[in-house]
Protein backbone atom coordinates (compact mmCIF):
# COMPACT_ATOMS: atom_id res chain seq x y z
CA UNK A 1 0.00 0.00 0.00
CA UNK A 2 2.90 2.40 0.60
CA UNK A 3 4.86 4.92 -1.63
CA UNK A 4 7.85 4.66 1.09
CA UNK A 5 10.34 2.16 1.51
CA UNK A 6 10.48 -0.24 4.73
CA UNK A 7 13.38 2.25 5.56
CA UNK A 8 11.29 5.59 5.46
CA UNK A 9 8.49 3.58 7.57
CA UNK A 10 10.52 2.75 10.07
CA UNK A 11 11.64 6.76 10.32
CA UNK A 12 8.46 8.34 10.19
CA UNK A 13 7.03 5.76 13.25
CA UNK A 14 10.23 6.68 14.60
CA UNK A 15 9.27 10.21 14.53
CA UNK A 16 6.17 9.53 15.93
CA UNK A 17 7.85 7.42 19.04
CA UNK A 18 10.22 10.74 19.74
CA UNK A 19 6.35 12.24 20.23
CA UNK A 20 4.89 9.56 22.21
CA UNK A 21 8.13 10.20 24.65
CA UNK A 22 7.67 13.86 24.91
CA UNK A 23 4.11 12.88 26.01
CA UNK A 24 5.38 10.59 28.87
CA UNK A 25 8.25 13.08 29.88
CA UNK A 26 5.35 15.63 31.06
CA UNK A 27 2.81 12.79 32.48
CA UNK A 28 1.02 12.23 29.46
CA UNK A 29 -0.27 8.68 28.59
CA UNK A 30 2.43 8.26 25.83
CA UNK A 31 0.40 8.24 22.83
CA UNK A 32 2.43 10.22 19.14
CA UNK A 33 1.57 11.07 15.96
CA UNK A 34 3.11 12.75 12.68
CA UNK A 35 1.74 12.77 9.38
CA UNK A 36 3.64 13.10 5.89
CA UNK A 37 2.97 14.91 2.72
CA UNK A 38 5.16 13.79 -0.04
CA UNK A 39 8.46 12.77 2.44
CA UNK A 40 7.60 15.47 4.96
CA UNK A 41 6.35 15.63 8.01
CA UNK A 42 4.01 18.83 8.05
CA UNK A 43 2.12 17.39 11.26
CA UNK A 44 3.08 16.66 14.59
CA UNK A 45 1.02 15.38 17.58
CA UNK A 46 1.21 14.60 21.28
CA UNK A 47 -1.60 13.22 23.48
CA UNK A 48 -2.01 16.47 25.72
CA UNK A 49 -5.29 15.59 27.42
CA UNK A 50 -4.69 15.64 31.07
CA UNK A 51 -2.73 18.97 30.79
CA UNK A 52 -4.80 21.01 28.01
CA UNK A 53 -8.25 19.88 30.43
CA UNK A 54 -9.09 19.36 26.67
CA UNK A 55 -11.24 16.02 25.44
CA UNK A 56 -9.91 16.25 21.62
CA UNK A 57 -6.17 16.88 22.59
CA UNK A 58 -5.42 13.37 21.48
CA UNK A 59 -1.97 13.09 19.59
CA UNK A 60 -3.66 12.31 16.04
CA UNK A 61 -6.09 15.43 16.55
CA UNK A 62 -3.03 17.99 17.38
CA UNK A 63 -1.29 16.74 14.52
CA UNK A 64 -4.30 17.18 11.85
CA UNK A 65 -4.73 20.33 13.01
CA UNK A 66 -1.39 21.34 12.33
CA UNK A 67 -1.23 19.16 9.18
CA UNK A 68 -4.83 21.59 8.10
CA UNK A 69 -2.92 25.09 9.38
CA UNK A 70 0.11 24.11 7.25
CA UNK A 71 -1.71 22.76 4.15
CA UNK A 72 -4.23 25.57 4.97
CA UNK A 73 -6.75 23.32 3.83
CA UNK A 74 -9.13 20.76 5.82
CA UNK A 75 -8.36 18.07 3.40
CA UNK A 76 -5.40 15.74 4.00
CA UNK A 77 -5.88 14.20 0.84
CA UNK A 78 -2.39 11.85 -0.20
CA UNK A 79 -1.64 12.42 3.05
CA UNK A 80 -0.29 9.41 5.58
CA UNK A 81 -0.44 9.28 9.29
CA UNK A 82 1.83 7.45 11.70
CA UNK A 83 0.80 7.05 15.13
CA UNK A 84 2.07 4.61 18.00
CA UNK A 85 -1.17 3.30 19.62
CA UNK A 86 -4.18 2.31 17.65
CA UNK A 87 -7.09 5.31 16.79
CA UNK A 88 -9.87 5.60 19.18
CA UNK A 89 -13.61 6.19 17.52
CA UNK A 90 -12.99 10.27 17.47
CA UNK A 91 -9.69 9.60 16.02
CA UNK A 92 -10.53 7.50 13.16
CA UNK A 93 -13.24 9.83 12.31
CA UNK A 94 -11.15 12.56 12.26
CA UNK A 95 -8.79 10.58 10.06
CA UNK A 96 -11.63 10.02 7.99
CA UNK A 97 -13.36 13.14 7.95
CA UNK A 98 -9.55 15.07 6.78
CA UNK A 99 -9.80 12.84 3.62
CA UNK A 100 -6.15 11.31 4.92
CA UNK A 101 -4.70 8.41 2.36
CA UNK A 102 -3.34 6.02 5.08
CA UNK A 103 -2.64 5.34 8.45
CA UNK A 104 -0.04 3.32 9.59
CA UNK A 105 -0.42 2.44 13.95
CA UNK A 106 2.10 0.68 16.19
CA UNK A 107 0.09 -1.80 18.88
CA UNK A 108 -3.26 -2.39 19.19
CA UNK A 109 -5.58 -0.51 21.47
CA UNK A 110 -7.97 -3.65 23.01
CA UNK A 111 -10.12 -1.25 24.91
CA UNK A 112 -11.31 1.34 22.21
CA UNK A 113 -9.30 0.85 19.33
CA UNK A 114 -11.29 1.58 15.86
CA UNK A 115 -8.97 0.67 13.31
CA UNK A 116 -9.49 -2.90 13.05
CA UNK A 117 -9.67 -4.40 16.73
CA UNK A 118 -13.10 -3.24 18.15
CA UNK A 119 -14.37 -2.47 14.68
CA UNK A 120 -12.68 -0.58 11.39
CA UNK A 121 -14.25 3.34 10.98
CA UNK A 122 -11.40 3.74 8.31
CA UNK A 123 -12.58 0.95 6.02
CA UNK A 124 -16.60 1.50 6.51
CA UNK A 125 -17.88 1.39 2.86
CA UNK A 126 -20.58 3.63 4.14
CA UNK A 127 -18.80 7.01 4.98
CA UNK A 128 -17.90 9.26 1.93
CA UNK A 129 -14.01 8.42 2.32
CA UNK A 130 -11.95 5.40 3.07
CA UNK A 131 -8.40 4.82 4.53
CA UNK A 132 -6.53 2.50 4.05
CA UNK A 133 -4.11 0.65 7.05
CA UNK A 134 -1.98 -1.21 8.42
CA UNK A 135 -1.22 -2.16 11.98
CA UNK A 136 1.99 -3.50 13.64
CA UNK A 137 4.95 -0.95 12.64
CA UNK A 138 7.37 -1.11 15.18
CA UNK A 139 4.62 -2.27 17.65
CA UNK A 140 6.55 -3.73 20.19
CA UNK A 141 8.19 -0.32 20.91
CA UNK A 142 5.18 1.29 20.35
CA UNK A 143 3.60 -1.01 23.24
CA UNK A 144 6.86 -0.44 25.21
CA UNK A 145 7.08 2.91 25.84
CA UNK A 146 3.21 2.30 26.96
CA UNK A 147 4.14 -0.45 29.54
CA UNK A 148 7.22 1.66 30.72
CA UNK A 149 4.49 4.55 31.71
CA UNK A 150 2.08 2.56 33.90
CA UNK A 151 4.72 0.62 35.28
CA UNK A 152 6.06 3.68 36.53
CA UNK A 153 2.87 4.90 37.49
CA UNK A 154 2.07 1.58 39.65
CA UNK A 155 5.32 1.79 41.67
CA UNK A 156 4.69 5.59 42.52
CA UNK A 157 1.12 4.49 43.81
CA UNK B 1 -33.91 10.28 30.29
CA UNK B 2 -34.19 14.28 30.92
CA UNK B 3 -33.47 15.98 33.51
CA UNK B 4 -35.13 18.86 31.59
CA UNK B 5 -38.92 19.89 30.91
CA UNK B 6 -40.11 19.74 27.11
CA UNK B 7 -39.92 23.35 27.24
CA UNK B 8 -36.32 23.59 28.29
CA UNK B 9 -35.43 20.82 25.67
CA UNK B 10 -37.35 22.94 23.42
CA UNK B 11 -35.06 26.25 24.49
CA UNK B 12 -31.62 24.62 24.24
CA UNK B 13 -32.13 22.99 20.68
CA UNK B 14 -33.66 26.53 19.69
CA UNK B 15 -30.03 28.19 21.10
CA UNK B 16 -28.56 25.07 18.74
CA UNK B 17 -30.44 26.15 15.94
CA UNK B 18 -29.43 29.88 16.88
CA UNK B 19 -25.73 28.12 16.36
CA UNK B 20 -26.34 26.47 13.19
CA UNK B 21 -28.34 29.83 11.52
CA UNK B 22 -24.60 31.58 12.45
CA UNK B 23 -23.12 29.08 10.52
CA UNK B 24 -25.16 29.93 7.56
CA UNK B 25 -24.45 33.28 7.19
CA UNK B 26 -20.74 32.80 6.87
CA UNK B 27 -21.21 29.94 4.11
CA UNK B 28 -20.86 27.18 6.27
CA UNK B 29 -22.62 24.14 5.88
CA UNK B 30 -25.97 25.59 9.34
CA UNK B 31 -25.14 22.84 11.87
CA UNK B 32 -24.97 24.02 15.70
CA UNK B 33 -24.57 22.77 18.78
CA UNK B 34 -24.58 23.64 22.77
CA UNK B 35 -23.63 22.28 25.61
CA UNK B 36 -25.57 22.10 28.96
CA UNK B 37 -24.57 21.62 32.54
CA UNK B 38 -27.34 21.95 35.43
CA UNK B 39 -29.47 24.18 33.14
CA UNK B 40 -26.97 26.57 31.93
CA UNK B 41 -25.32 26.50 28.68
CA UNK B 42 -21.65 25.96 29.12
CA UNK B 43 -20.14 25.72 25.43
CA UNK B 44 -21.74 26.61 22.20
CA UNK B 45 -20.35 25.46 18.95
CA UNK B 46 -21.09 26.79 14.93
CA UNK B 47 -19.40 24.47 11.82
CA UNK B 48 -16.63 26.58 10.68
CA UNK B 49 -14.62 23.76 8.96
CA UNK B 50 -14.53 25.70 5.92
CA UNK B 51 -13.54 28.83 7.26
CA UNK B 52 -11.12 27.80 9.48
CA UNK B 53 -9.42 25.15 7.26
CA UNK B 54 -9.56 22.96 10.25
CA UNK B 55 -10.85 19.15 9.66
CA UNK B 56 -11.87 18.79 13.24
CA UNK B 57 -13.73 22.08 13.48
CA UNK B 58 -17.07 20.78 13.74
CA UNK B 59 -19.97 22.05 15.48
CA UNK B 60 -19.81 19.52 18.45
CA UNK B 61 -16.20 19.60 18.95
CA UNK B 62 -16.05 23.28 19.06
CA UNK B 63 -18.90 23.15 22.08
CA UNK B 64 -16.39 20.37 23.41
CA UNK B 65 -13.65 22.50 23.84
CA UNK B 66 -15.74 25.47 25.16
CA UNK B 67 -16.92 23.36 27.89
CA UNK B 68 -13.79 21.62 28.30
CA UNK B 69 -12.07 25.37 29.48
CA UNK B 70 -15.31 26.72 31.53
CA UNK B 71 -15.25 23.76 34.11
CA UNK B 72 -11.12 23.42 33.76
CA UNK B 73 -11.73 19.58 32.96
CA UNK B 74 -11.79 17.20 29.97
CA UNK B 75 -14.59 15.27 31.53
CA UNK B 76 -18.35 16.75 31.04
CA UNK B 77 -19.73 13.85 33.29
CA UNK B 78 -23.37 14.81 33.96
CA UNK B 79 -23.65 17.34 31.05
CA UNK B 80 -26.36 17.17 28.02
CA UNK B 81 -24.93 18.05 24.30
CA UNK B 82 -27.81 19.22 21.82
CA UNK B 83 -26.68 19.70 18.11
CA UNK B 84 -29.38 19.92 15.02
CA UNK B 85 -27.86 17.50 12.56
CA UNK B 86 -26.89 13.54 14.17
CA UNK B 87 -22.89 13.65 15.04
CA UNK B 88 -20.65 11.96 12.85
CA UNK B 89 -17.76 9.10 14.03
CA UNK B 90 -15.16 11.83 15.28
CA UNK B 91 -17.94 13.84 17.19
CA UNK B 92 -19.66 11.25 18.43
CA UNK B 93 -16.14 9.82 19.71
CA UNK B 94 -15.58 12.99 20.86
CA UNK B 95 -18.70 12.62 23.21
CA UNK B 96 -17.75 9.68 24.31
CA UNK B 97 -14.48 10.74 25.31
CA UNK B 98 -15.78 13.64 27.14
CA UNK B 99 -18.04 11.60 29.34
CA UNK B 100 -21.44 13.37 28.28
CA UNK B 101 -24.18 12.47 30.18
CA UNK B 102 -26.80 12.61 26.96
CA UNK B 103 -27.02 13.86 23.45
CA UNK B 104 -30.64 15.45 21.63
CA UNK B 105 -30.01 15.49 17.62
CA UNK B 106 -32.31 17.54 15.51
CA UNK B 107 -31.86 15.70 12.68
CA UNK B 108 -30.80 11.85 10.80
CA UNK B 109 -28.02 12.35 9.04
CA UNK B 110 -27.95 9.38 6.72
CA UNK B 111 -24.36 9.72 5.01
CA UNK B 112 -22.50 9.58 8.38
CA UNK B 113 -24.59 9.89 11.07
CA UNK B 114 -22.80 7.23 14.03
CA UNK B 115 -25.71 8.24 16.80
CA UNK B 116 -28.52 5.57 15.38
CA UNK B 117 -28.34 6.23 12.01
CA UNK B 118 -25.67 4.08 9.97
CA UNK B 119 -24.40 2.87 13.61
CA UNK B 120 -24.23 4.02 17.43
CA UNK B 121 -21.18 4.84 18.70
CA UNK B 122 -22.89 6.79 21.81
CA UNK B 123 -24.28 3.34 22.94
CA UNK B 124 -21.47 1.06 22.14
CA UNK B 125 -21.52 -1.38 24.95
CA UNK B 126 -17.53 -2.24 24.27
CA UNK B 127 -16.16 1.47 24.99
CA UNK B 128 -15.44 2.44 28.31
CA UNK B 129 -18.63 5.20 28.75
CA UNK B 130 -22.10 4.80 27.19
CA UNK B 131 -23.91 7.77 26.30
CA UNK B 132 -27.88 8.35 26.45
CA UNK B 133 -29.11 9.56 22.84
CA UNK B 134 -32.56 10.80 21.72
CA UNK B 135 -32.98 12.02 18.48
CA UNK B 136 -36.10 14.40 16.90
CA UNK B 137 -36.17 17.16 19.33
CA UNK B 138 -37.18 20.07 16.72
CA UNK B 139 -36.65 17.95 13.74
CA UNK B 140 -38.24 20.01 11.12
CA UNK B 141 -36.62 22.97 11.85
CA UNK B 142 -33.07 21.35 11.91
CA UNK B 143 -34.22 19.80 8.92
CA UNK B 144 -35.35 23.20 7.59
CA UNK B 145 -32.11 25.05 8.52
CA UNK B 146 -30.09 22.66 6.49
CA UNK B 147 -31.86 22.58 3.20
CA UNK B 148 -32.95 26.56 3.01
CA UNK B 149 -28.71 26.33 2.59
CA UNK B 150 -28.13 23.96 0.22
CA UNK B 151 -31.16 25.47 -2.23
CA UNK B 152 -29.66 28.80 -1.58
CA UNK B 153 -26.57 26.92 -2.75
CA UNK B 154 -27.79 25.56 -6.16
CA UNK B 155 -29.26 28.85 -6.96
CA UNK B 156 -25.79 30.57 -6.73
CA UNK B 157 -24.61 27.79 -9.59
Amino acid sequence: MSEYSNEQLDYFMGQALLEARKAAEIGEVPIGCVIVSAGKIIGRGSNRRELSHDAVAHAEILAIREANRVLDDWRLEGCTLFVTLEPCPMCAGAIVNSRLRAVYYGCADLKAGCAGTLMNLLTEPRFNHQVQVKKGLRQEECAQVLSDFFAKIREKH
